[in-house]
């Protein structure tokens, strides 16, 4: 009946979920598909983090961009997934398509940006393989380890939970923050070590988006107030909201913690930008969003969805 | 001077020995770029492998091929190099780019391969990233793991150990062998639990080209004999040497252990074909095929080189 539909028609979200249904994993996987990173039993105190992320010529970038950056971002969107776990990426395998006629400095160039990025993150580059192919393709694997006290996943958030982000969101594209962006790494890491956080996730879908993830994965709903968005004052409201690419975090902890949290920020003990946002809810309850205007809307998660 | 110098002037090997020089990794990797796998150090008995393969539609596979093969080869490729370390497969992360316009169906079919192959081999599907692309792109990274007494690298051949192949080289492409071919992971646990394997490989590039790998890592020289190589009939001999994309395994072992390696094969203890085919030499004796006619060839490797 359904022989000729196509990838656009369910998007990706949906074909993820069909694919997921088949895959069977063992015990030692704590956490399959469906986070920012899978989560592997190592040791008694440690889990074993793993993520890939693929960047494709004239979909994620194009070809007069800085070839650096390009491969900046390739690592730096993975390092930024292993962050959203709380953990310490490791150890990275790169793939690449080049096409033959490619100059030798730009390929390099780009691999120096990857490199770099490695090096800044103290990351070890491993392997890889490197093909021949039409348009340029880059993607990276990366291995992480975070300590089993420090682990976060997408479906810890609780009702009553405060929902935080880090930075300023939005105008990512038209900034060329989305390549050259910080992976918020230090920032994940100390919110781990010094606070519970209960969910994490990287803002890479947009803000609307990810806070959907959450909810989805935790079973809950959740309240956010426009008003509390950071942005500057150039970035309009729908573009912080549901733009994307911005890798900052999107976390929610205890009211408590978060009491904790804003003292802390207040104190300078917390040395980066954070903003509380809203509210996680009972999953009855939707996820609403709160106009300026004081106006409630409903909101039906639709991001960006690839295909 | 060489500012616009191609990839395809270059070729994919200049171009990974350019960038090799410029990569660090920290003291846990045993092994980094360079082996079929990553190696790292994990515990006191075991290392961590970590390997990537990609393929791309119009260079590795065509869209009217069985996209169930085409899953299956995307993951066998990385269980064939984590069996050439000794190894077994663990954990794999899926990159894919799809076109929108693809059939739900055939991104599905694609996905069973890859899962039913993960499932004969015991290995979880544990994430990845799904992207819109032109061309029909699969990369997969995977982990696995191996004792450290069962590990063995490309770069450990000595003088006057034999050479051995698994299998029967040459025409995969005819033949279909290329897309749907067993990894040789049973037949290389086998080799590193009952013998002491020098060095090893697997044979994706071309046993000539292969060979070369060992010899280059190993600072070593080889003769082999052609009359020896393993073919059916109707392969010819420069498809055995060159063709690529066997993924049977390239083996050294020592004389005393050949002599047990051989009598456990006449001796049925040895379940799959072997065949000595040649010898390590000093570096300085080069490279050397021995002809049918016993002429001597001396060899320069070059093999296909993807660019």
């Amino acid at each position: 009946m359904h022989k000729r539909l196509t990838l656009s028609q369910i998007g990706e979200f949906g074909f993820i979920k069909s694919v997921r249904k088949l895959v069977t994993t063992d015990s030692s996987v704590v956490r399959g598909i469906g986070d920012d990173a899978a989560v592997i039993r190592l040791n008694q105190n440690m889990y074993l983090l793993l993520t890939a992320d693929m960047l494709i010529e004239g979909v994620h970038f194009r070809r007069n961009m800085n070839p650096f950056d390009i491969g900046h971002k390739a690592l730096a969107c993975s390092i930024s997934d292993i962050a959203a776990m709380g953990g310490e990426p490791k150890y990275a395998v790169i793939s690449v398509g080049f096409p033959a006629n490619l100059c030798v400095s730009y390929a390099k160039n780009l691999y120096k940006g990857i490199i770099d990025t490695a090096k800044k993150f103290k990351i070890s580059l491993v392997g890889g393989d490197t093909n021949r192919s039409k348009n340029i393709i880059i993607d990276i694997a990366l291995v992480g380890e975070v300590e089993k006290k420090s682990l976060v996943l997408r479906s810890k958030a609780k009702p009553n939970d405060i929902i935080f982000v880090t930075g300023f969101l939005g105008n990512s594209f038209k900034t060329g923050k989305h390549l050259k962006f910080t992976p918020r790494l230090n920032e994940a890491r100390f919110l781990v070590r010094n606070y519970r956080v209960n969910s994490m996730i990287d803002i890479s879908d947009g803000l609307v988006q990810d806070l959907g993830h959450i909810l989805e994965e935790s079973s809950a709903g959740a309240v956010i107030f426009e008003k509390a968005i950071p942005r500057d004052k150039i970035t309009d409201l729908k573009n912080a909201l549901y733009e994307g690419e911005d890798f900052e975090l999107l976390f929610t902890v205890s009211k408590k913690e978060a009491q904790k949290l804003l003292k802390d920020a207040l104190g300078k003990k917390i040395r980066f930008p954070i903003k509380p946002i809203g509210l996680i809810t009972d999953k009855k309850e939707g996820f609403t969003i709160v106009c300026e205007s004081g106006r409630e809307n409903k909101v039906t998660v639709k991001g960006f969805r690839h295909f």
